[in-house]
């Protein structure tokens, strides 16, 4: 079997799809009975629907290889996270939900500190509290909009760590980081890793940019410049339209997940990180598109903090949201996620994820429990979670017979 | 893991090998008792193979993708389906069981109407029966043997499809379609897709051609032309003598199947569509292969008609040619399917179908009875039918260790 496989031959019209991701649901065997956290969570809709379809483990990037967000969630929206990467930049302003236009050249920003002699002191500015990048930011918004004739956003992210976008025309992102990776050094020159003009260009621009935030940051005692690092371009990856054929649409409350959805074309709707309010959102747009990405993010919260039964409760509320997808009819409705995060890790783990898929036309497997041990005996079988995708389309009708 | 792996530095003697595929045996719940059609069936004799061998699923061409008979074969016989592709012409070819050879050059050819201008009025001159398709190219058989040096054979095939096959000294396949896929204008001149000098001799070839065939059918009311598509040499593909070091020999009553099977190499016995009479065929030819592929049809076609009971009646027929075959002694003896065809769906499916061997070398898993949802659990577990091959050949001592 090839690793992938054009599908555009065989498009065809075809049910709906629903892409329900409890965030980090899988887990290993912890808690009081040493199962997993939804071993333990009462799930009789997810349950029901197991046993009405099919089950199986998904794994996300690579066998032993612990998934970030947004690997994991490519994977899930058929793209091998291996295959289709994109610059640190280009992630940054996925993950704040920048809509960054092709052309635009993003980068990450660290504040940092630097003494007298312009050598750096500190890479990270003492790791400024959240509220005060965003003070900085404000200044750099409000002192610098354009430098040489092109855009320049700002946009805080968390802690030390911003966000740059340079939007105009003929820039390039062949550009060396600035961050020195020491103390004790003045920050990096700019320079280009290649010989194009647009590359050129964009270095002369953050030349300027970069003098004026120098001066600009000059009063400021702790975060007085700036280190620039992952200078990346929107990547141009085919979008699910071209690929699956499908009109899709993401319900994520949380930036990051809308942000990544949107790199391979999906359209935002409203979210709240509330699910019966994101199901509602979901619901108002039923008739306008043919797949539909729900993000549901407490699971993973939870299991990030350690919390075996915060977790335990949030499956249980995902649950109790299957109900009113039901409702909607669609063809296809898988629960999945895009990594494990097992709340005895307190991290995102490599153990590959349970997955149901529920449709009239799926094979009944022997599985009745949703839930890491049922699932690996399931008829769906251990897999690249790269597979979903076709396997949804090929549940809902959407994917014509190959060959004579 | 490889997709593939290069098996001729590991040849070594070894036992023989049956595959005897239950074409479209994998189903999904229906009928009275809301179970598969495999499920329903008593089948004791793969029951009792499988207690005693090893299970599993196979995935035909890529998940959700529902392959046609040819490349559901394919994978079978260890070749990659989305590889492995070949033109229409010499599908057209395999499937009527035209022994087509290296050189020669298929086409589809498709009855159709012209008006006095010359224009296509009916692409399908109006879908005529098979009696009147056989007529016409009985009428063409007997005009027009050969053009321009090279011998041409003409064979009916479906209403108001048929094949065409031009076999003489530097002949090439690069021609565009003569089909204008369109009414009220001409057929399409006959034009080159390449620069080769065998190419243009070909299309030389077709003009002459073409002209006769007009001035012979200027007569008929309705089938008065043909339009052309497809053109297609026989792929050069390994034969599984040298991808696999097998002399193997096809034994199925349907064209179709056993010419797909010559394309990679094997020989045809003689079959009949009736599975007794086809395991003597198999039998008598014992000593001379290494490899038997024995097509059963019928469970297909009950598939295909919606007609859950009579394909567990046929599964049961199936079933019962298994001790002729075990009394043969074959060192690996497989049951599957080129891929699902469940009566609920009255067509091919994209589902997994089961995978059985028997072997003395297998290592037993759980599996005891022979069904999807049993293989679901098996040892074999879910793989490409691709892996069936390679897996067939270690079972049967025919792969030496790789490395020391």
């Amino acid at each position: 079997m090839p690793t992938t496989m054009d599908l555009a031959p065989l498009f065809q019209d075809g049910g709906k799809i629903v892409l329900f991701v409890w965030d980090g649901v899988g887990g290993i065997q912890a808690g009081p009975n040493d199962v997993t956290e939804l071993a333990a969570a009462r799930t009789p809709n997810a349950d029901r629907l197991a046993a009405a379809g099919c089950c199986g483990l998904l794994e996300p990037v690579y066998p032993g290889v612990t998934p970030g967000s947004g690997p994991g969630h490519l994977g899930l929206f058929g793209y091998d996270p291996v295959q289709y990467q994109c610059g640190r930049g280009a992630l940054a302003a996925a993950g704040v939900g920048f809509d960054l236009r092709p052309g635009d050249v993003a980068a990450r920003l660290n504040f940092c500190t630097l003494d007298d002699a312009g050598r750096v002191t500190d890479r990270r500015a003492g790791r400024i509290p959240n509220e005060e990048c965003e003070r900085l930011v404000g200044r750099l918004r409000e002192a610098i909009t354009e430098a040489d004739g092109v855009e320049v956003h700002w946009t805080p992210v968390k802690e030390h760590r911003a966000l740059l976008v340079l939007r105009g025309e003929g820039l390039g992102d062949g550009l060396e980081d600035t961050d020195p990776q020491a103390t004790g050094v003045p920050p990096r020159e700019v320079t280009t890793t290649d010989d194009s003009p647009e590359s050129a260009r964009t270095a002369e621009v953050m030349r300027h940019l970069l003098a004026m935030v120098r001066d600009l940051l000059a009063d400021e005692p702790r975060a007085n410049m700036v280190l620039v690092r992952g200078f990346a371009e929107r990547p141009a990856w085919p979008s699910v339209a071209e690929r699956f054929g499908l009109r899709a649409a993401v319900v994520a409350g949380t930036p990051m997940y809308r942000g990544v959805a949107k790199l391979v074309g999906m359209e935002a709707l409203e979210a709240a990180n509330d699910v019966e309010q994101d199901v509602r959102s979901l619901a108002d747009a039923w008739d306008d598109y043919d797949f539909f990405f729900l993000h549901y993010k407490h699971t993973d919260k939870a299991g990030e903090d350690g919390d075996f039964d915060a977790k335990v409760h949030y499956i249980e509320e995902a649950d109790a949201a299957l109900p009113a997808l039901e409702a909607l009819g669609p063809a296809v409705l898988t629960v999945t996620a895009d990594h494990s995060t097992p709340s005895a890790a307190k991290a995102h783990s490599h153990h590959p994820v349970p997955v149901l898929l529920s449709a009239e036309t799926a094979r009944r497997d022997g599985v009745t429990e949703f839930n890491e041990v049922a699932c690996a005996a399931g008829g769906l079988g251990l897999r690249p979670s790269t597979h979903l995708m076709p396997l949804a389309l090929g549940h809902a009708g959407r994917l014509a017979k190959f060959g004579a």
